[in-house]
């Protein structure tokens, strides 16, 4: 049975369409039966049972991921399989997992086993590991983008629900691109990397690969809860809050032309300008940046002393086993020792500026948009010259975890193309909110959409010249407030139009008797803005509590009673709009 | 003409008591007269002509510091004058002044000339350099303290009224404590590095001498303006909004007492015990705290690769005159080849684990007190050991760069005491206004006061039951309002002791005769916390104008008319206290 969602996956576990230990069986055996050089090792069937067990000690409903099933790419502990990180001379056995992966154990999923990657996460292409090259989900011949080739090939063949990666360059990124799935590269810290083996550990992130935004969105926060043993873990409960974009119109940035580079790719050139289109006919205002000063950071990464991070990763180990170490990692890591802490301090230096120039531009849009990868080789073109063929995959990607910013990998295209195009979305880091939402509105098709959650509004009832199209409204849409609903007073209110200057305003008066209902509108506002609403009000109105005609009160506009005098009573309208129309 | 502050400086300019040119030029023959080294170089006559001219340009009101002189620390640029950094082999004459000089000559302020230092700001005690150990403001056998050593002498012995120092490692601290001055070193980024001869520029402050807590809390905004063009800046203006404790009382964290050393100075010790008891007679809850980690993070800044930072940051120069430089210095910067790029990255991995442990410490109280430094030397036993005496006074200081803290060195003594002893208060990034806050009582010897200071607040005028001391005033303090001030509402009003449930409450209603006048309490509340207020009035009352007997509208509570009935009219009583007690 196939199920492309989580959330498809759990309806289908929920009405008995499936059992878990049923489907998971049956998911454990199709990634044994794998043909891609997906999996480094599987867990036994006897560990199968162990988790199965586990789960029947839960409710379904207590666990968010309860039966669901994912790959953990094999530089990242999960206890009880060893951990390779594609080298077997490397690998040991954790005895515990990784924090992210016991977060979602603990979360209900089942882990079937450990996925293929380029060595020791360093590479983009898949191709670089002694348990041979991942091949491509949808044409086995091509490279299945690296390092986290096993992690994006098993979901994408069905094999597994999700997955995690790791990305310090790319590699939670380039394999999404060329198997058509989303892959999310949060912000540095924002998914723990305890428990990971490290590339570059100032710049490493954990990530997700899932066949929608849905699921990523679904999976982020349970994935990215914050650990505090993580030394480089931050904190975005608060950034996660908040959607917030620059105006109407949201701007994505777009690279100049003479920016981009598609190493002779006319095909993924073109649909590039394509997604560039999709984005504007849905609304976004597309906005032309020059992304040089992001390239430049790029070449530092393997250019630069970052490469001593590598080596710093696993210094003991490839000191004395160099020669075990595939013939690409050998030559990277054997650099390394040419860089002096006077070279690490200048190419910082070097970031720090560049950075600086980066985030000045960044602010200026919502999110940038570039391709995920310029190209994509066959595993023989990729073999043949396998360093400037990978560096050519980085060309859009290794910049962003240097410039400490947050992407999304998502496709591009449809699914009659053969070969897949992708494209990410990048902004600062702490905008997942905004990127997950920008990538749906893409992938739908939908207007991209412009908002600002708040954390807390409170309804106020409006009767006079704030309602909608008069004059004062703009007092409320000003402070973000939206329109909830029409709605009348109850029967117990006299209605005036005032005597004074400026706007024509009519007052509320509750009465005992004679009252009629006057037409109202309830606008939901940012409660911590009504203050200064309130304080352009003058007297005789004010804000206090109105009663509606179903016998509840809200907050909204009273009048003092004093006012009455010299004011023209419009009960009989029972409303200002309809007095309006029979009095101009 | 003494002056010690610099708002009496500006007074007595205002006043006609002194002219600018007569007090500067007063000012600029002491500091030629200097007989402590503070000097390396000082503006010519005709230099101080120029400035003076330019001032008479502008009026004093649009100049905050107008007429105010102040001295640089020379590693800071000015133009027309050298910048030697205390090594006359290395010596430049800038084009144009350094961001934040040209930020303080623009606000009025006229630079007297560039201050001596401990040659690349490398040492923290002021013998290093060859311009002449500067010498202690207080007795001259002594150290003044460094490297910023010139900058905090010419302060104290009233030469200027304020001056910048640099710190990376308790350069801006330390002469502050030896000279009973205020010492602010803000965060890193918070006054633009740009125009500065780097120490370590991952690390480096420039930071502010004065008399006073008030002087600096004049001068940060002036200083501080943000620097887009300094890759290291970083845009505080947000955390300047809110001073924010965590509870009631303020928590000072106060080191266990194996963490703290005084290299055999009983009386630091002994006077660091009281500045503790007087914290703590003020009100203060001390909390104490290991602060092991912080201490260990310290002894990453000279042991480890930073070091290689001081030789990049001058590494041409070094090579080509490295028997040119002080003897101290060269041995501490001919070090730093033997660092690779791996060693870089394993300090900062080591000090990115101890600062996760310190901020989890950090976050437990508003401020953490240590002695600014845990003894003093006369210049005679330092020379005797220049590295070890000077590595003790960085005992205190050398954690708070690499953590990414802000610090405030203040005087801890009276005037009658010999030697002074100071102490520093300490927070997150960012916490200056905190720290400013908490000095300002420390030294005013006041109650450490709690309080949320808030951009924008507006008056809300109450005459019932949220009055001081009344049931429902809490809902007030609650949202961190303060009681301005008692009045009496124009004579426009009846009041009415309200019927229903909960607290007693009364209304005004507005009436157009046989008003009468209310007694009423002006409150200040925070503007965004008044939605919030209002959500939690009920019917019949709410927020509106209401009229004060000078004729002012001030935003208060109304009632509406249809309550009176069933109300007891009290209008008599003219107050809702004086109903109370006659109908208890």
């Amino acid at each position: 049975m196939e199920f492309t969602s989580i959330q498809q996956l759990l309806a289908a576990y929920q009405s008995g369409e499936i059992t878990p230990a049923d489907y998971l069986y049956s998911q454990w055996k199709k990634a044994q039966n794998d043909q891609h050089n997906c999996w480094i090792s599987l867990i036994s069937e006897a560990q199968l049972d162990g988790y199965l067990k586990a789960l029947r000690n839960h409710k379904p409903e207590n666990k968010p991921l309860y039966g669901v099933p994912f790959a953990i790419k094999d530089n990242i502990d999960l206890a009880g399989l060893q951990t390779t990180a594609a080298c077997k001379e490397f690998a040991y056995t954790p005895g515990q997992s990784a924090f992210v992966v016991q977060a979602l154990i603990e979360a209900g999923a089942v882990p079937l086993g450990k996925t293929n990657l380029d060595q020791f996460a360093t590479g983009l292409n898949g191709t670089r590991s002694p348990f041979g090259a991942c091949k491509n989900s949808i044409d086995p011949a091509y490279v299945s983008g690296g390092s986290s080739s096993g992690s994006a090939v098993s979901v994408a063949l069905g094999q597994v629900m999700f997955s995690l990666g790791t990305d310090t360059a790319g590699s939670g990124r380039i394999p999404a691109a060329f198997n058509r799935l989303v892959g999310m590269k949060a912000s540095i810290g924002r998914i723990s990397c305890r428990g990971v083996v490290p590339a570059c550990r100032t710049l490493d992130c954990v990530t997700l690969f899932a066949h929608s935004v849905e699921d990523i969105e679904y999976l982020l926060p349970i994935a990215g809860q914050y650990d505090a043993g993580d030394a480089y873990a931050r904190d975005f409960s608060e950034s996660d809050a908040d959607i917030v974009y620059l105006s109407d119109a949201v701007r994505i940035g777009v690279p100049k032309t003479d920016n981009l580079e598609f190493f002779g790719n006319a095909d993924f050139q073109r649909r590039f300008e394509l997604s560039k289109e999709k984005l504007a006919a849905n609304g976004a205002e597309l906005v032309e940046m020059d992304i040089q000063d992001f390239l430049d950071a790029a070449t530092l990464l393997y250019q630069g002393p970052w490469v001593a991070e590598r080596y710093a990763a696993i210094e003991g180990f490839f000191d004395e086993h160099e020669t075990q170490c595939e013939p690409t990692i050998q030559a990277i890591l054997g650099s390394a020792s040419k860089f002096s802490a006077v070279d690490a301090f200048n190419a910082h230096y070097q970031l720090k500026a560049l950075k600086k120039r980066c985030d000045a531009k960044l602010k200026t849009v919502d999110a940038v948009i570039v391709p995920t990868s310029g190209t994509i080789y066959t595993i023989e073109e990729m073999l043949d010259d396998p360093i400037q063929k990978n560096t050519d995959f980085g060309y859009y990607t290794n910049f962003m975890n240097l410039l400490d910013y947050a992407a999304i990998a998502i496709p591009a295209d449809n699914e009659t193309e053969q070969m897949p195009f992708g494209i990410t979305l990048f902004s600062d880091q702490g905008s997942e909110s905004k990127l997950l939402d920008l990538a749906k509105a893409y992938i739908a098709n939908e207007a991209v959409s412009v908002g600002e959650s708040i954390d807390e509004t409170m309804v106020i009832a409006v009767c006079g010249a704030h309602m909608e199209g008069l004059p004062l409204n703009h007092q409320l849409k000003d402070r973000h407030a939206s329109f909830i609903d029409k709605r009348r007073s109850a029967s117990s209110y006299r209605f005036y139009a005032l005597a004074g200057e400026g706007p024509k305003r009519p007052g509320m008066v509750r009465v005992n008797e004679a009252g009629v209902s006057i037409e109202m509108e309830l606008w939901e506002v940012p409660t911590s803005r009504v203050g200064d609403f309130l304080a352009g009000i003058p007297s005789p109105l004010g804000l206090g509590k109105v009663e509606l005609d179903d016998g509840t009160w809200v907050t909204g506009f009273i009048c003092q009673a004093s006012a009455i005098e010299g004011a023209k009573d419009i009960s009989s309208y029972g409303s200002w709009r309809l007095y309006l129309t029979n009095n101009s």
